[in-house]
């Protein structure tokens, strides 16, 4: 017997005859005689609706009804969903955030679970009973309605597998789980089987947007075993597990893209100290998150040029906040390219394997592509090259690690 | 400064720009220097569309369910208008029925409301803000969310007044007051300012349908002064008050009918004691509601006929059984009739006062109406006659009353 915590997202909960579908699989688990507990979102589209009607009365509505409004599209999936259950003859009750209590901090909208109620759920655990509680919403000490933010099911699940201690949080979605790259692009990609924690988060923040970052966190924080599948193929998923728990680690996991990316160069900056904080300080008042940044060698000691990536949608304002603080600067002018796609190569295994920034350069430069930023963490490479080799580049980095299935 | 509960229905907070009016119509109120706490329905179309997914989903759905689904309806207006009332200026806040609370016995999707929290809202007006409260839903003492039944908003708007000792309960919706008769029918029909408990209870269980029947009863038994009114147009309605608040009564204070009835005889039935308990019982335990009942002089001695009402929609039904126990009740056979409508007069008045129902009969009469079927009580007189009559009788009793405007 096994704790199993399922989640099930927006799409998956649709409609009627897709919730009568999820009912059928937290059955399967049921009768393999595993405890279940299962997270359901809001039907697609429902919160979206819920939001349009606070933004229809106020530009920036309250959070606090904002939250009362928007957390309702969950409370109406857990009863249905319990309803469904119950009607092909599994016992079933739903439980809102407030009733287990889901218990979060008092940031209205973007709130931070702080301690999931297990009690309820454990006794309905020993009767054989499936608890069905909503993803995204809480309640504060004071108890009030909140929400989690956006995706933030995921997370609600996650932390209801940490609270059950279960043995896997299984998150049912619309891709079958996680690839060495993007299918669509690379016909080789191949799914994994597992993958790390830390590869994953860096996959989600470099755009394999496949679970939600601070849910991987959370994750990793309390040791929970994660399995992405699909909620409408019948096949086994990837987890996402701790390093340990990985035996034959390759040395890459995969190879991911953004096209969120563009380029912005400062011309002969003056090379003096003080002068980088007084370029990033600005952008960041602006709320602008720059990513990668390199700064030339300085040719003359006098000045040098800086580039940096921000995302896509910032680029002109970023530009203008830039030209606004121009003349304490002191830089000659401006130059940007929203025409960039970041190249990420991820694998927890480069920790301790030499040449794989390396074997990246000589590939690309083999394919005649050009690098035009470099960063790197303890377990990435990423570059930044022209968007038009985006495909190109993936193709052959993949097969250059190795990752080409047979 | 009087405390004043405002209750407006799902027509009422049917889109944002209608909760945008409903604000300001809270606004007024709080301008003239009241205490205000508002109750609200869901935006129209909500709970049937709530419903219509439980009812997907099973034929019989949990109903504790099924509380936890159509309960959100109004968790989302209360939200809204929260939001709407703060654009304006007006300090508001939502509480939810769990949150004050607004305690039910736990008869799921029928509940009745036990008894309403109101230390959180007398805080709220203390300090000038306006609570916004959920109609239709409340929470049992172990913690379930429940709702009252159809049109049970009325009744959380009530048991709110009374509970917060409030000087009015305003029920806004989409006529503009209780008439002495259908303005549709009787073009002379007059706005009444005041109407008694007792006569719009008869009014509304006689289908002039403004006032949920518990709303009333629960307005006589706390003495809430009711008043109902339009939403959408700016004009004083009708109050619902103790009899001794109306200082000039008349002795009629409106015609009513009902369409919604038809007639049944059995013919030659048996004389004789425990007749009436065999024909009656099995109706009764085939939830068919008996209204009017006649019972002839016996011609013969040995047979009477029996003449009796039920509602259309449950006619054929009533056939049915009647068909099927009609070798034990001996009785020769059954006419039937549709085409019948109920025409009432009613006013606290005719207790002290000797010949309304002569009047009754002789107006109809002069028209050449035949009555098919009498029934009185205290403060009514109802005759059945044929439906092809009802304009024409409902005319010539407004003029035969005084009742016509001038």
């Amino acid at each position: 017997m096994a704790r199993i915590v399922q989640k099930f997202g927006g799409t998956s909960v649709g409609d009627p005859d897709r919730i009568r579908n999820v009912a059928t699989k937290v059955k399967r688990e049921v009768d393999r005689g595993n405890q279940v507990a299962v997270v359901v979102s809001a039907m697609a589209g429902t919160t979206d609706q819920l939001i349009g009607y606070t933004r229809a009365l106020s530009d920036r509505p309250d959070p606090c009804e904002y939250d009362v409004v928007v957390s309702t599209g969950e409370q109406v999936t857990i009863g249905l969903l319990a309803i469904a259950l119950q009607s092909i003859g599994v016992p079933a009750r739903s439980w809102t955030g407030w009733q287990l209590p889901v218990r979060t901090d008092g940031v209205h909208a973007k709130a931070r679970i702080e301690g999931v109620g297990t009690e309820a759920i454990l006794a309905d655990m020993a009767q054989g009973r499936v608890a069905v509680v909503p993803g995204f919403q809480g309640v504060t000490d004071d108890g009030r309605v909140t929400t989690l933010g956006r995706g933030g099911s995921d997370t609600s699940a996650v932390a209801l597998a940490a609270a059950l201690n279960a043995d896997r949080c299984d998150i049912y979605t619309d891709v079958d789980g996680v690839y060495t790259a993007d299918p669509r692009i690379v016909s080789k990609a191949r799914k994994l089987e597992r993958i790390t924690y830390e590869e994953m988060l860096e996959s989600a923040s470099l755009g394999a947007k496949v679970l939600q970052t601070r849910a991987v966190e959370m994750g990793m924080k309390h040791h929970v075993r994660i399995q992405v599948l699909s909620s409408f193929e019948d096949v086994p998923g990837t987890l996402v597990v701790d390093e340990d728990e990985i035996v034959e680690q390759e040395i890459v996991s995969g190879i991911t893209y953004s096209r969120d990316e563009a380029k912005i160069t400062l011309l002969k900056v003056p090379d003096q100290p003080g002068v980088a904080a007084a370029i990033f300080g600005p952008l960041a008042d602006g709320n602008i998150n720059v990513d990668m940044i390199v700064q030339n060698v300085s040719e003359d000691g006098a000045t040098t040029d800086l580039t940096f990536t921000v995302s896509r949608g910032d680029m002109a304002r970023a530009i203008e906040v830039l030209e606004a603080s121009g003349r304490t600067l002191g830089f000659e002018r401006i130059a940007s390219d929203p025409n960039v796609v970041k190249v990420s190569v991820i694998g927890v295994g480069m920790r301790s394997h030499a040449g794989v920034a390396k074997l990246m350069f000589q590939t690309l430069s083999e394919k005649g592509i050009n690098i035009q930023v470099i960063s790197t963490s303890e377990i990435k490479v990423s570059v930044l090259i022209a968007e038009d080799y985006t495909e190109l580049a993936l193709r052959a980095l993949h097969t250059a690690y190795g990752l080409d299935a047979d």
